[in-house]
């Protein structure tokens, strides 16, 4: 007899880490990044009354948080012009993907994706025991037609879609993202990832319908505003949907730091309009040397840039490793033909012009 | 059809919330307390090394942190004389605790616990379907022949004990717990809570043996490194079970400050004993408070005093409402007959002060 017993799905699981991170790269290669430019971080740092707010409190962390982050929903609420109970607030948006899987998928449940697409879904959903379905990009575009029609094909109740995307920076107009949903068999939910919202043409952004109980949405501190290392992340979606999260979430497992520096974060609105035009400039310089060095820059809605190589998944390895030995992080997609591309994060001009000279390098010495 | 459709278990849960933590109570009574002794966080705080790391580290939050927590278990693995593979890092114990729900516990896992211990665990067991049997507690302690007993009539493969003890603060020898868990039937683990170890008499806790497959140790840095709000703690056990852990768990839910905080106050021994002669002193005088009321404070291995009122629940309850009208955050265990008693955390000397005179003047308004 196995001692302890697992559960039947967990034994049935592989041992999985959906991503390694920069930390862990840097410590098994020795050495730290000169260029930290591969995990879509935001190297322009946290709004600076975040820091402030963090460094005042540090002394506060011997009192547990607020398991309803009370105040973080409310300021929530009244920027996206919805109720509290309207948002969830969770340690990140893998976590809160994690709490998704979990009230909708076990054994038998039916789930699409796109084949590249964000592999911490995949890792959830497999995890609680579902069937993953995958379809291929289109044209470097999430295939909103080839979802649906997997959907329908599958029964699935369950399709993620992340707008903008990542790894091809791409994005799908609101008008276009609204059909999808609609068209969408009743009882199955849209899980719309937006985690780069805040890079998007802010018309291209789907409108808030907090009424339709066919989209859940997941935003973050993360991305836009430099906060990734605190964990904390938000869903929208009805109340009802969201009020099953009480059901299964660890309630206090968003830190006290977290939620006080996403208030302060949310609050400054100079800073994170000088973070859009410094990513911004960040993208258009990524651009410029991707074209002086005979790739093609693709267009982003994110804060990073995906550069078509016009090659192949080999040769975007080989350049994403020359360039890490050239102590500049850089990341590529995972999954062919995408994976033909490197991806970029956008970060100050001095990392960039590292990448800039790293990447020249390391065509000369690639095949 | 429901829209989502939710999972089967799911559909079955209710809506809870194992805690109000203290901020929420505050909001909702509309003002702060002038003492916060009810949640037993540690109001002498943590390591002025702690508070420095993370103040210096607050500009660094753009990064994610690391999704092993290398640094963090070495340095456990190097403090307990374990290897890294034999500790997981987690959002607290509480996430730990979902986590080892989600390994073992599905629909028909029978699970074992004591009759008012601590509900969280209870929570995370029925959020994965498992059939919860309590034992009562045996003269204010946690039970172990009552526990083993109720392990082998109902082939239970979790047994949970909090040693020392929440809400009670006794406790167990490492001898006994030891020969309780070898006589586990095979294929029952220990979930052996150790929240409030560093408090215990140090001769009273059971060593670490590490290839025993039928214990899982958790500890945290919530209680005596008074890091509550930052949200991290741990789990010792073989590596085998450790490493089940990855298959399931958010890898990057730790955040990053916790991970450097901790470290840091892992390092500062003596803070850790400052504090520890901190609460002693504290719960001394929580001690002389009892008796000059003419309670009886309860044996202590841990930062709260549990008092007996000698009478009951309602005398309790009635106790614990009239301190927090008077501003002073006390609780009381959930059940009969330990609700007979107070509980109150250690804490500095005005607020355990400001606890002495709310006890006083609320003993003469209650009946």
């Amino acid at each position: 007899m196995i001692n302890p017993r697992y559960t039947r799905l967990v034994q049935s699981l592989p041992s999985a880490i959906p991503f390694v991170s920069p930390d862990t790269q840097e410590r098994l290669r020795g050495k730290p990044y000169k260029a930290r430019l591969g995990a879509n971080e935001n190297g322009f740092g946290p709004s600076p009354l975040a820091i402030k707010a963090i460094q005042e409190h540090a002394g506060d962390v011997w009192m547990y948080g607020d398991e309803l982050s009370f105040d973080l929903r409310s300021a929530l609420g009244k920027k996206l012009a919805v109720e509290i109970d309207n948002i969830i607030v969770g340690e990140g948006i893998d976590g809160l993907l994690g709490n998704l899987a979990r009230l909708l998928v076990e054994k038998g449940t039916n789930v699409v994706t796109s084949i590249g697409a964000y592999p911490t879904f995949n890792y959830h959903v497999n995890a609680f025991g579902g069937s993953l379905h995958s379809v291929p990009y289109k044209d470097d575009k999430e295939d909103l037609d080839a979802l649906l029609g997997k959907v329908k094909e599958t029964g699935a109740t369950l399709v993620y879609l992340a707008n903008p995307d990542n790894p091809m920076a791409s994005w799908h107009s609101g008008e276009a993202v609204e059909a999808f949903a609609n068209a969408l068999p009743n009882g199955c939910l849209l899980c719309l990832d937006e985690a780069y919202v805040e890079f998007a043409p802010q018309s291209d952004v789907l409108p808030i319908d907090i009424e339709n109980p066919k989209i859940i949405r997941f935003r973050t501190f993360s991305k836009a505003y430099g906060m990734a290392g605190l964990r904390i992340g938000y869903g929208i979606g009805t109340s009802e949907l969201i009020s099953a999260f009480n059901k299964i979430r660890n309630h206090f497992g968003v830190n006290r730091l977290a939620q006080i520096a996403a208030l302060a974060a949310l609050a400054d609105k100079k800073w994170l309009a000088k973070t859009l035009k410094n990513v911004g400039q960040a993208k258009l310089r990524i651009g410029e040397i991707a074209k002086d060095n005979g790739f093609e820059p693709l267009p982003s809605a994110t804060n990073f840039v995906t550069i078509d190589t016009g090659r192949d998944g080999d040769y975007a390895k080989a350049i994403v490793e020359a360039c890490g030995e050239r102590d500049v992080f850089i990341r590529m997609p995972f999954a062919a033909p995408e994976n033909r591309c490197l991806r970029v994060s956008a970060g100050p001009a001095d990392e960039i012009e590292l990448f800039g000279k790293a990447l020249g390098d390391a065509i000369k010495t690639v095949e």
